[in-house]
């Protein structure tokens, strides 16, 4: 297996900067740090240009990895480099960005969560994770809300982006879009005069707006959607982390 | 108002302690960063030692201030030294670390979250925070979760320190407590055998263990509870979030 051990090479370098958009944009790739992630890329048939691994990590992971691999070892200070986390597991797997990722598909079924100009990279992760759970088929994320394929999304979304649809649009467009399909679309309040969550029959196929940390929701989405929702706060707490709320929503709507 | 301009005047390098464990043992301080959190201080009559600015943040808050406050004017550079965040708003304040912080109260009311070895102080300071808002009474630390008063969970806690108690205490002794009181206390657990968390009446007072992230709640504390409870994973996904998990049951659980 080729050896890569200098910090200078010319791949190490490309590798940093998948930690950018711009160096994301440019190769069409991103970069999955750690052994679950890697695991998840190659069970979910991604498109895998190259594995990266310390001595230590073949080790520990070759036998559980295909043969047809373009595989390469690097040194501890290499993954030391290209992570986003302070005692990596020594396993990378460089994949492409899927083409998918920039369109709804052609007729929308199931339950989407929409993301208006979401700031907190771990937030978007750990939504896109809960979207999973909660059986949800996709996530829309619309402008101003960070990029799916940055580092501490990918860490966040705990290989999630394998199990759903992850686009990028417009949240005006995509609203449109479903309720052209007879799809509802719930927006949500930090207002008492909204909708308690609870009193809501959503079915099994509809949109969810989670918005921005400091301010919510744009007014003007809210103006376009079947109701607006808000989660009863019963005690002194101004509001709720972004991705509990989006958490205890997706949980109560999606019930089957 | 005396002025700091010093990074190494002796205040600034104890206010930089307060970010450790030990720091904040020898001091029984710790440190609020941002106007939110020293206007909760301030609003709770919590015991605040100083209160430190920039000359920035004094014109913009110090009319909002009570006249008696012990008041300092720092540096910019100090304010950036002494902060947990990049960009920080340059108001401060030292507060004591309450002395109820360690003990439960002699009679055990309402909804209780205890934390068994939970360790990313985003997820705890956010539990804490959504247990706030879901009308919680307070919560157990247990052995092996994050200190209290860490800058990482300060900061995510956004105040409700001063709205429900936080208590330090082994959960095995809690647990004994509560069952004395009355009051039924339920686990968390990732298998399909436990008990759905919807079909659970449990009533306004109880306690809910949330579990370390890797591992989930000590399989040993699993035996003394109630019961213990799922959360249904209806896509591809293997867990969620612990902080989300807490958010979906606390909601589900206190309904009133």
């Amino acid at each position: 297996m080729e050896k890569i051990e200098s910090l200078q090479n010319g791949r190490v370098k490309n590798w940093k900067k998948l930690a950018t958009k711009k160096g994301r944009e440019q190769s069409g790739t991103y970069l999955l740090d750690g052994w679950h992630l890697v695991k998840e890329a190659m069970a979910a048939q991604a498109t895998v240009k190259t594995v990266m691994g310390t001595a230590a990590a073949w080790r520990e992971y070759g036998d559980l990895m295909p043969r047809d691999l373009n595989a390469l070892e690097i040194s501890p200070e290499i993954a030391k480099t290209i992570s986003d986390t302070v005692t990596p597991q020594g396993i990378f797997a460089e994949v492409a960005v899927p083409e998918a990722a920039t369109a709804l598909p052609d007729v929308v079924h199931g339950a989407w969560l929409f993301l208006d100009a979401v700031q907190d990279p771990g937030n978007i992760g750990t939504m896109v994770r809960t979207a999973d759970a909660a059986g949800f088929a996709g996530v829309v994320f619309g402008r101003g809300t960070a990029d799916q394929f940055a580092p501490k999304v990918v860490r966040a979304m705990q290989g999630s982006q394998f199990h759903i649809q992850l686009v990028t649009e417009d949240l005006y467009a995509a609203l449109r879009y479903f309720k052209r399909s007879g799809l509802a679309v719930y927006g949500t309040k930090l207002d008492p005069t909204a909708v308690n969550f609870r009193e809501v029959q959503s079915g099994a196929d509809f949109g969810l707006i989670m918005g921005n940390e400091g301010n919510g929701m744009a007014d003007q989405l809210g103006t376009l959607t079947k109701a607006n929702l808000y989660i009863p706060i019963l005690g002194q707490a101004e509001s709720l982390n972004v991705a509990v709320a989006a958490g205890v929503l997706m949980f109560q709507l999606k019930q089957e």
